[in-house]
């Protein structure tokens, strides 16, 4: 309630061009639960110094950073944490009593789902997509173990650096690449994109593929989705990133790690 | 609720060396009772220039100054109202979209209470206190209509300063004095100082007065306001000056003037 914010609540924050609900009803709804005393809100700014040297002077406690911020911010910060520092890209910044520390927690999203659904180091990957979040994605991949697999993607020069970065190869499209995991890190299949009703991988893709991973989180079922589940392959969809990745956060700004069914209830709140 | 805090919520907040809790509790109440999508928070800072640049630059909507930030953020503002340039002091800022402007509404709520109590404007004044509060309760009631009256302070060069900023006279203290209307403006008789159980006047200026306007806050009955009451003579109290500035503040961040009845359950919750 925020009848009962006081002179002591902690405030976390966002910033973005364009700010979502997820992150304000997600970590509000565990912070309630759990008794804390923080609260959250989402900003934008046309003044990325000044808001990032307002988070400092304000004690702002948190801040996560969505595009268009994520490599600009790096300058800002005081630390970068190794989460952040081999991709350049950070989605987080922890303030402790003045001192900016910045991470990135897709990266470390994406590496506690490889692990949790025990995915063999052998498989063969084809990761679609050569942005920030592809680059988070392939690093976490790369540094997780996994040596074999393509980075797919219609911008050779993007491709190619990236496939450099993460000591994968590079390949135009999917055809003969016979992978096992397929991995989406593209808006398509985005609800509101222009390729929203798009499947990211097609059909024999999926077929010959033993799992597909979506990093799209909305909507939590994208068409490659329905399609490999309808196929009866296992799926890693976007909706476990984005919560994954929004709980280390929490935990990041307040010291607590949630109960499991704790994060359960705030994702079906905050992706209701 | 923090829970219903969404992208569209408005963020205001107060900056002071200590922050305390009656801006927070006041206005969240009224948030909520009119049902208005804003939230509030108080700040401190050790960087005054770049919390006012946070503000600018984070969009949040206003803020309160308290001491001892109220003369330093002039410079750093954009506009001052005339209720605060007069006296070079500001409790306000509001942020229309990056234009920073700065109010006083301790000065407006002092004028209001005048009128409120509807105080004859040939009334003898002894107004004790030489510092920024002190000030904009002087300039109040100089702009209101008042000519005769001393500014009582120890402090001489501070005392006459004031006195000829406001056209009054300085006195080193109330003896022969007469005043009708006796106003305190410093920390005699505030909870937790060190003259908490002083009286700002003494009994017989009491005794010979028509009535006492205290500015002391906290506690809401303080000695000086004890005995008036008990000598049957009216009083006004700080209790009014903070509940009504705070208004003053509510009105200017959100356009909206609440009800009394609203004002005055949102009053007993803060000052509870």
């Amino acid at each position: 309630m925020s009848r009962s914010i006081n002179r002591d609540t902690q405030l976390c924050m966002s910033l973005s061009a364009r700010p979502g609900n997820f992150g304000t009803r997600f970590q509000n709804f565990l912070y309630e639960a759990l008794g804390l005393n923080y609260v959250y809100k989402a900003f934008t700014t046309r003044d990325l110094p000044a808001a990032i040297g307002g988070i400092r002077a304000l004690g702002i406690r948190g801040c996560a950073i969505s595009m268009p911020f994520k490599e600009a911010c790096i300058p800002l910060v005081d630390a970068i944490d190794v989460s952040a520092e081999a991709i350049a890209s950070i989605n987080t910044i922890v303030n402790d009593d003045g001192f900016l520390r910045a991470y990135n927690t897709d990266y470390i999203a994406i590496w506690k789902l490889i692990e949790q659904h025990g995915i063999s180091r052998d498989t063969r990957l084809a990761l679609r997509g050569s942005g920030g979040m592809a680059k988070a994605v392939a690093c976490a991949f790369r540094d997780a173990g996994f040596k074999h697999g393509h980075i797919v993607a219609r911008n050779e020069l993007a491709g190619r650096r990236l496939a450099e970065t993460s000591g994968f190869s590079w390949a135009a499209d999917t055809r003969g690449l016979a992978a096992e995991l397929l991995v989406n890190v593209t808006p398509i299949g985005m609800e509101g994109g222009t390729e929203a009703d798009q499947l990211a991988f097609d059909d024999d893709d999926v077929k010959r593929s033993s799992m597909v991973f979506d990093v799209v989180a909305l909507p939590p079922e994208t068409p490659v989705i329905r399609l490999a589940r309808s196929l009866g392959k296992p799926v890693i969809t976007g909706a476990e990133v984005i919560v994954l990745q929004a709980v280390e956060q929490f935990v990041l700004y307040t010291g607590v790690r949630p109960a499991e069914e704790s994060i359960a209830r705030a994702a079906a709140h905050a992706l209701s």
